[in-house]
């Protein structure tokens, strides 16, 4: 159930320091910060990774309102991270490479701290595809741009092509939970993670637009078609990441 | 001299929410706000964008400590965006989805703003490659992580190979105005660009690295005998976005 690194360098390193979390293993001690976190929930925006702790706070039924609630990584302005009992809250940015960063660095930080059986959920905003406005999309399988269940990794200038799985008895649990939630409709469906939130998405209305609005119902049609639900920005490297380094994950 | 966007769509749509900046054509007079802005700062931060506005505000001799600069973008926690004089100072986050983001909805802006002349210029961390720590690089041109000078874009799920040159003259400019600074050594060099800090750079300290030093140091090698100077995560998409929408721009 402990958190894998995958790099044998690490064991010769003297200090490891999370750059980008303004964290590290000389100046803090992480198994007494973070040894107990069972739960990892990530999203974009770090105003609401913080709303989502201060929720988490209330729903957990611990003391205080969670306006006490001090970002771990007030550090640095890259990314915000919060804390409530086993919870932990941390914003990625917006992106595969951005959301890359804070997963390497995080991953690291729940293997120092001794971290296990975490669980990883990533929460974000998404565009869906043929389904009610406002729904929860549970992904059963995140695919790239061509519908493809994988993700390239350039690993210096290699190509690496990794799976994008996710924890199926995890998505099933989401799926039983938010049959308790009257206000949302869920379903299961694919996920589609593109580079780019206009072009990339079919978007008519960004600085470039090459298309026509015939030319993206096409694209749209053949997606919904291969079982995408809705499109966002970085579930393929979260599915990978977490895949890779043993942490059950969902998004 | 106009910024052009190339997007027959927007001519038809009543309103432009530019999402992504907590603006629009509808809330917000853009011509009166930004239509006298000649240059654009870029940078991934937004605590140093913040900073950099209020050095511009002093190095301009402008009233005030730059104490009273408050974020244009407060209504979202993607972006911040300061202004003083004629010089917009904004942060991108990190990676190409990220900047990509805010330069499709910020070229929408200085369009719709009807600027004129705009030179936009991007600052950023960067790791150097056979140069002095410290160094400043002026981006000669942007090239992929095959040491290529090319973007791969996709628009829906076609790649399109975009052009990553930038202003030489802007660039010559700015080698002669570090002349007139001691204090950093400054010189031109290709700017690599990827996709990944960790394993897509070569580092040792990832969750993930599957390469040996020698390996990392032979691509390091090949990337400085290809002209490579440093390394970062925007400027390949920045150089193609900027050369497709008429503005002056450099790294």
């Amino acid at each position: 159930g402990l958190v894998h690194v995958k790099n044998p360098h690490l064991d010769l390193m003297e200090e490891d320091v999370l750059y980008h979390l303004a964290l590290g293993t000389k100046t803090h001690n992480l198994p007494a910060m973070f040894g107990d976190i069972k739960f990892v929930c990530v999203g974009g925006s770090p105003d609401r990774m913080r709303a989502f702790a201060q929720l988490m706070q209330k729903e957990l039924g611990l003391a205080g309102d969670g306006q006490e609630l001090a970002d771990i990584c007030a550090g640095t302005d890259r990314y915000a991270m919060y804390r409530t009992g086993p919870v932990l809250s941390i914003s990625h940015g917006m992106g595969i490479p951005s959301i890359s960063i804070m997963l390497h660095e995080l991953i690291k930080l729940l293997h120092h701290a001794r971290c296990r059986d975490v669980t990883i959920i990533r929460m974000g905003t998404s565009g869906g595809l043929g389904v009610e406005a406002g729904s929860v999309v549970i992904t059963e399988v995140a695919v790239d741009s061509s519908f493809r269940p994988q993700f390239e990794q350039v690993v210096l200038d290699d190509v690496v092509v990794r799976s994008t799985e996710l924890d199926k008895d995890l998505a099933e649990e989401l799926l039983a939970c938010s049959k308790q939630i009257a206000d949302f409709p869920t379903l299961m469906g694919h996920t589609m993670c593109t580079y780019d939130f206009y072009e990339g998405q079919g978007r008519l209305d960004g600085a470039l637009c090459s298309f026509s609005s015939e030319k993206k119902l096409q694209y749209l049609r053949r997606a919904y078609e291969a079982g995408v639900r809705n499109i966002e920005m970085e579930s393929t490297a979260f599915a990978a990441l977490c895949g890779l380094c043993g942490l059950r994950g969902e998004s």
